[in-house]
């Protein structure tokens, strides 16, 4: 959806000799495409096209990049036009664009906005990131429950709210505490004599301003809002989190679990494209030299076998085999059961039902793959005592990996430890160590006959 | 969020008494906590629950369960109740809902349907699941361009279509082709006086009912919309595509990816925990089976040294160690490459420059990983040329699986394939076997200092 070349010149020209006043620059053309585009321009334009464009265009075109990126442009810029871009933001993504800046340049800007915005955006500030408080905005369009639907009707085309705040009127009572909801359309159909107490649903879901953004996600997909309210412990009304913002809050923690998963992390504040080569590698040494530390540890269980190995040196050939398929049976096992948890497929009350499920799968493919290696081995080497030892070892393997892939992350579960975090490093060392012991346990024992 | 035991019984007390033909039941409960309670339930009970329901709660209440639980709920009533109720429900979850059915028991419920709903349902039957037409709504709003703002309210009013597909009003000619659209909220701000041509916005992005649903997702996620109208190839308004059946896409899609990443596929037509152990394995073994052969494989690298090993068996003791970290630091670099390339992060035209990043990462953590087993293998084995073969080799495997778990994928992706699917097993066995034969080359090599 990129814009042509020709498209863009175009565009360009127009800017030039527009009256910078006029806004009709996006009726025609999607801000997420005008962004695209500046973006990916030299530093310089990118400057001469924020002058270009008014407060408004760039705060909206702004809004459509992402974070790190408006942090970039931000910076290009004055404070004094920084902020005077800024002040057209809604106010959820004033405070995440300030909240990316350094401590300097965000006081500058905050020095130069309106005092009201800068007392907003400093108490939404206050909030952790990843919780409702750190997403929400505080625009949102709140009645009285006595108001009547006409009424409504007129405070909003009076007010003219942004269009994503705009699908829900929350209703509230003297002291401000949150009563109702009534969402745009049945406001448009009822009769307009009526009051808003008596349209209104009362089973409003909201979360408190502490909550995290990730269960905030799953309440949001779960019921299907558009929006949902925040309120603080008195049920007071502080702001809202509307779905797009939520799309966002999935997409991040999708990303962060899949991470897990293997063992690194994002780089903070840069794309995976502009990071550091040493930032990067930063994110995955930890568990990188955790992991190679478990796989000395593995490798002391041969040291144990010495002897049984100097005997037969015909069982190192087996080592990757045995090594490699407990590690893939585990990663199944773990990854199936953490994304299971993540998008409730597997409800906690059917965790242990799951796992019980898992050992079965395990057995059955230790049985398909026992076999399998058997045979396999026995005609590589003309060895069937040979592969029985490798046959038995590899269906051990298989059914404790598949079992033990499960069982980790469930008791990370259980003690309310996100399993994606170690899932990973421990599954990989346990198998590894329990896989070779297995093999040359059994090897060992069937020696006699393997000379 | 589930019901408390008590306020359940009371639920169902009050159905038991009250009548039938009243719909107050969800003004104060929420369908999702009611989907959620009654799935719960023995079978007999849910049969006995849905008798008490009238058809529009039941149709509301079974549209919040994961379409397996809906398809096996429908198959304990009769099909002329299961008619009844399914006629409550908007197109695309009928549509998505029959779909699931077995063909007979379908061909029943469509004949005790309404002629034109049957039709209808029939229609959208034919577009593949997973397409913008697959799971598209027929239900929208779509007015001619001609009329007013006031007329198009009324218009609302006498409709009331259902809050998911209210938010935009869809403005077409008179060939019924799509030409524009209107928020609900900037209708409800506009003078009552003016056409809705003058207010449309002109540039509505929508997609073709062949579209896939992934590329539709990607698309309500760029640009934040609540709706996306598909049309024909002449641009007739032929459904749209809500933000919340979006949720379930990207839900879906993630998982999908997830699972490639492990290689293995959902079962087909049920959920993790009621699908039979047979099936789950059935899933994973064909890619068990491959990395089977793989591990075999990388075997057969050893069997090739198997002179070196005879002489220095001590040399086994580091296999683990080699294969671990090469698989590790492999999948690290699909996993994050794949990621970046679902989310966007990483834009067709910066995948080379990201490469050679990779290859740069690959180094910094190939030296570092390098020198601490060369030091942890000289203290264990009081050898110093055995650490610095050990040493050699990790750096190569290190430097090398990064690239490879890189590469790969990003010739997937340059050839079109999914390369989430097959960069898994590949880089498991490409590491595995490079990374031995670049450590028995290497011990072989060294040979003469190691004895």
């Amino acid at each position: 959806m990129a814009l042509e070349k020709q498209a863009w010149e175009k565009i360009l020209r127009y800017l030039r000799i527009r009256d910078k006043e006029r806004t009709d620059l996006l009726d025609d053309l999607l801000p997420q495409d005008l962004a695209e585009q500046i973006y990916s321009l030299p530093n310089q334009e990118k400057i001469e096209i924020f002058g270009l464009l008014n407060n408004e265009e760039a705060a909206i075109i702004l809004g459509e990049m992402e974070l790190e990126q408006q942090a970039k442009i931000i910076s290009l810029l004055s404070p004094k036009i920084a902020a005077d871009i800024l002040s057209e933001m809604p106010y959820d993504d004033m405070t995440d664009l300030l909240g990316e800046l350094k401590e300097d340049l965000k006081n500058k800007i905050l020095g130069y906005m309106q005092s009201d915005d800068a007392e907003e955006v400093r108490e939404l500030l206050e909030y952790p990131k990843d919780s409702a408080g750190g997403i929400m905005t505080t625009e949102f369009i709140a009645f009285k429950e006595t108001l009547t639907v006409r009424e409504a009707i007129k405070g909003l085309r009076e007010l003219a709210p942004s269009a994503e705040t705009a699908y829900y009127i929350y209703v509230i009572d003297e002291d401000e505490r949150l009563v109702g909801v009534v969402s745009l359309r049945e406001l448009i159909i009822a009769d307009e004599n009526e009051i808003l107490r008596e349209i209104m649903r009362t089973n409003v879901v909201s979360v408190e301003a502490e909550t995290d953004q990730e269960q905030v996600a799953q309440m949001v997909q779960k019921y299907n809002f558009l929006a949902i309210p925040v309120t603080d412990k008195d049920n007071k009304l502080l702001g809202i989190i509307t779905v797009d913002d939520i799309m966002d809050v999935i997409e991040e923690e999708t990303t962060e679990d899949i991470y897990h998963l293997v063992g690194t992390s994002e780089v903070e504040g840069t794309t995976l494209v502009e990071a550091r080569p040493f930032s990067i590698a930063r994110t995955r040494l930890p568990w990188l030299i955790i992991c190679l530390l478990g796989g000395l540890f593995s490798g002391s269980v041969i040291s144990v076998y010495e002897e049984t190995l100097d005997a037969i040196v015909t069982l190192a050939f087996f080592i990757p085999v045995i090594m490699d398929m407990g590690g893939n049976v585990g990663s199944q096992s773990s990854t199936v059961f953490v994304r299971g948890v993540a998008t409730g497929e597997i409800p906690p009350n059917k965790m242990f039902k799951y796992f019980l499920k898992e050992i079965k799968v395990g057995l059955i493919m230790g049985i398909i793959c026992g076999i399998t290696i058997a045979l396999a081995a026995s005609l590589w080497q003309g060895m069937p005592i040979l592969g029985l030892v490798v046959g038995i070892s590899m269906f051990c393997t298989v059914t404790l990996a598949a079992t033990i892939g499960t069982l980790i992350p469930l008791i990370f579960t259980r003690f309310g430890i996100d399993p994606a975090v170690t899932a990973g490093p421990f599954v990989t060392t346990i198998k590894d160590v329990t896989g070779l012991m297995i093999y040359f346990y059994i090897a060992t024992a069937f020696m006699d006959y393997l000379m």
